[in-house]
């Protein structure tokens, strides 16, 4: 398979890329590094993206930004910001990449386990990750050709917690090797609709 | 208690009224009709809506549009219509009615049955209403002075399955009555964080 990554220099991108890539050819993408630029947030710069990877089997998005902080201090302006990038840029991701898959294909979005678990500071995200599992039941019953659409959620990653570890005690870190599976299981595997946690 | 109702001449605003109404004190607000005029779309009308009502112990939203239509037809522009009405509408009932809820009070937001159980055509209201139940969860660990939040997430109604019922084959539509009993539950319960499901 040809298997384009958006987000391939993240920790979860390479770990993708490490477990995909010893079967199947990777084209990586990123905002600011990879064989591919893009800037999800913008559908033309995904339009551009996908017309120079050419047709692909899979689409596997680790990418997509929301702005951390209390409650309190939230905003419509700053809920927006996830909206517009982890939400709709992969949802985009999905909309604009049919064209561009194979018959059969599969596009694998990325959640998190904030949409289940919340912590503070972590509303946005956690209304962003809702969005995206609804959405992909939802879609998985419209795409055409045997296309196929689901989501990993993962936990907090092992890699990430030095950083944040005072904003997840108590969740069980998960290794992004462990996470990677879940994008070989969407990827590989033939289930549509469905949400892969990594908890 | 004294309750906002926000989208009180719909079917289930109306059948909400009729509940905690032979308990409590109803001000009914809605686009076209109540003794407050809102459009949830803008912040400013929101915040005037609630400098108009005053104090209240509790709001309820039985408010917001999506756009229904095919996935193959969807764009980012109209699933921003359910992101800025149905979503980011009553998230800001909730973001800025913090500000004139009495302690302890309370706010229900309105999600859906397709968050869990998509249809063809619903997309954005699945979407939109995965991020609702997400975002509720996150503001419960997070709102100060014991206030609460809540979702009820209603099956299709009985009422309206004259319009609706080729969209819903099979499933078992359920009376506005019995979903107002969701936000009692919601109003006069306790509970916070909490998405009421009417199946």
């Amino acid at each position: 398979m040809k298997i384009l990554i958006v987000g391939a220099a993240g920790t979860i991108g390479k770990a993708v890329a490490r477990e995909l890539g010893q079967r199947h050819e990777i084209v990586a993408a990123g905002r600011n590094s990879g064989a591919l630029r893009v800037d999800i947030t913008d559908g033309a710069s995904i339009r551009r993206m996908f017309e120079q990877a050419g047709r692909v089997d899979a689409v596997v998005s680790a990418a997509g930004n929301v702005h951390f902080g209390a409650l309190e201090e939230m905003t419509e302006e700053l809920f927006g910001i996830g909206l517009r990038d982890k939400l709709m840029g992969q949802v985009n991701l999905a909309l604009i990449g049919r064209e561009f898959l194979a018959d059969g294909g599969s596009v694998t979005l990325t959640s998190g386990i904030l949409g289940t678990d919340p912590v503070r500071y972590g509303s946005s995200a956690s209304m962003v990750n809702g969005a995206i599992e609804a959405f992909v039941r939802a879609a998985a019953i419209e795409l055409p050709r045997g296309l196929r659409i689901n989501a990993v959620s993962p936990n907090v990653l092992q890699e990430s917690m030095p950083a944040l570890a005072p904003y997840f005690r108590g969740f069980e870190a998960v290794p992004a090797a462990r996470v990677a599976l879940a994008y070989s299981r969407s990827v590989e595997g033939h289930q549509t609709g469905q949400v892969y946690t990594v908890a």
